[in-house]
């Protein structure tokens, strides 16, 4: 793994909460590095306080140039309480078990992307549907073209955020562990990764639809391919 | 999917921030249901507020009869400064897209436990292992007893915290879309869902030991099972 800092052209400004204090080896500023991350997934972890509260919600996320949008009904009280304040959006890729020769030296391969930043609530209706086409197409690529798109009830059923992809980080471990050459390995134990594999299963038809109707090729592609990588 | 509610004998307390406000039907509160979720994961997402930021850190956890642990090196900024603040740890499992006939119900099937709470250092030696312990064997059984414990000078560096499991809430998500019986179903598109699936891959040896070194059955016995279920 490279240590980086960011430069103009990373595009990612480095701020206090944002510099790598520890495992900094693993770290980086660049954007491309945040974009792989950001590309190969489609559920990220928001962090927002409410109430005083610390909350951390699943939900899902999606891309469009320089941003990235979120979405929920507009009674969802961690995304509309939201805006105002800033949140941290955490999108994490699980590679691996590291099995070490110690129980400290222990540790999981990943890929993991933090973006800080003040949402702002999308109200320009052509935005909250490049927004929402956004995130059907991250984590669905075909479907907003394939189904219904959102009616205006729906839309004003829909709460869209945004948030700049300026303040991030990126962190990731990959590879064997660091004891190979400690003075444990005259343990004589096995050691090294045991890999964790995300696909996608075939597709399961809606028992409401005849269960001879195929799914599009847009779907059926996707069966036995990783969910984790770029799509 | 059930709706429940806390009583004595669920273990868990509804309080404010862990009442079920949406998707109702998705909710439980019952422990048996947290206690499904955790031991089907490792990893978690800490939300920590530092200095007035909200921060999301993936971080391993382990689960010992009522508690949680988290551990994390001194140095750690999330976790040192985390006791005395309320902190939220979410777990979630993604197990598939749900392909609906319109944008609007577009989803995801998951599995997702939120626990809060004041996070406790532990200080007490023989807690520190036994939190240890519990994190080491979440993910990896067996492996405590494989393979080197830790020193009195990993202990000292490691910081272990305990979270009680009493203020919890699970959401889940399963089966099909909701629009088989909406009019949109006579819009003949397919519908249904994509799972998505986590499995233990083939052990890959450290390259610093003979290439014919066979893992022990505890790590060899897990290649092609489920990451994300019971262990």
């Amino acid at each position: 793994m490279s240590t980086t800092t960011a430069t103009a052209d990373d595009g990612l400004v480095v701020t206090e909460r944002t510099r790598l204090r520890r495992m900094r080896e693993k770290g980086s500023h660049r954007r491309a590095d945040l974009d792989a991350v950001l590309a190969a997934g489609f559920l990220c972890h928001l962090g927002v306080t409410v109430d005083g509260t610390t909350m951390v919600v699943p939900t899902a996320y999606g891309v469009d140039g320089d941003r990235l949008y979120l979405h929920g009904s507009v009674a969802s009280r961690s995304l509309v309480q939201a805006p105002d304040a800033t949140v941290c959006v955490t999108v994490t890729h699980v590679d691996g078990l590291v099995l070490a020769r110690s129980v400290f030296e222990h540790g999981v391969n990943y890929r993991c992307a933090m973006v800080y930043g003040v949402p702002r609530l999308v109200t320009d209706p052509e935005e909250k549907l490049r927004g929402l086409r956004a995130l059907t197409e991250q984590s669905s690529p075909g479907q907003w073209e394939y189904v219904r798109q959102p009616s205006r009830k729906e839309l004003a059923a829909t709460s869209v955020l945004a948030l700049d992809l300026t303040e991030a980080s990126v962190k990731t471990r990959s590879g064997p562990p660091d004891d190979g050459d400690s003075e444990d390995a005259a343990l004589g134990l096995w050691a090294g990764v045991l890999p964790v594999v995300t696909t996608f299963g075939e597709p399961v038809t809606d028992p409401a639809l005849p269960a001879d109707f195929s799914p599009p090729a847009h779907i059926a592609s996707r069966a036995g391919s990783p969910a984790d990588a770029a799509r």
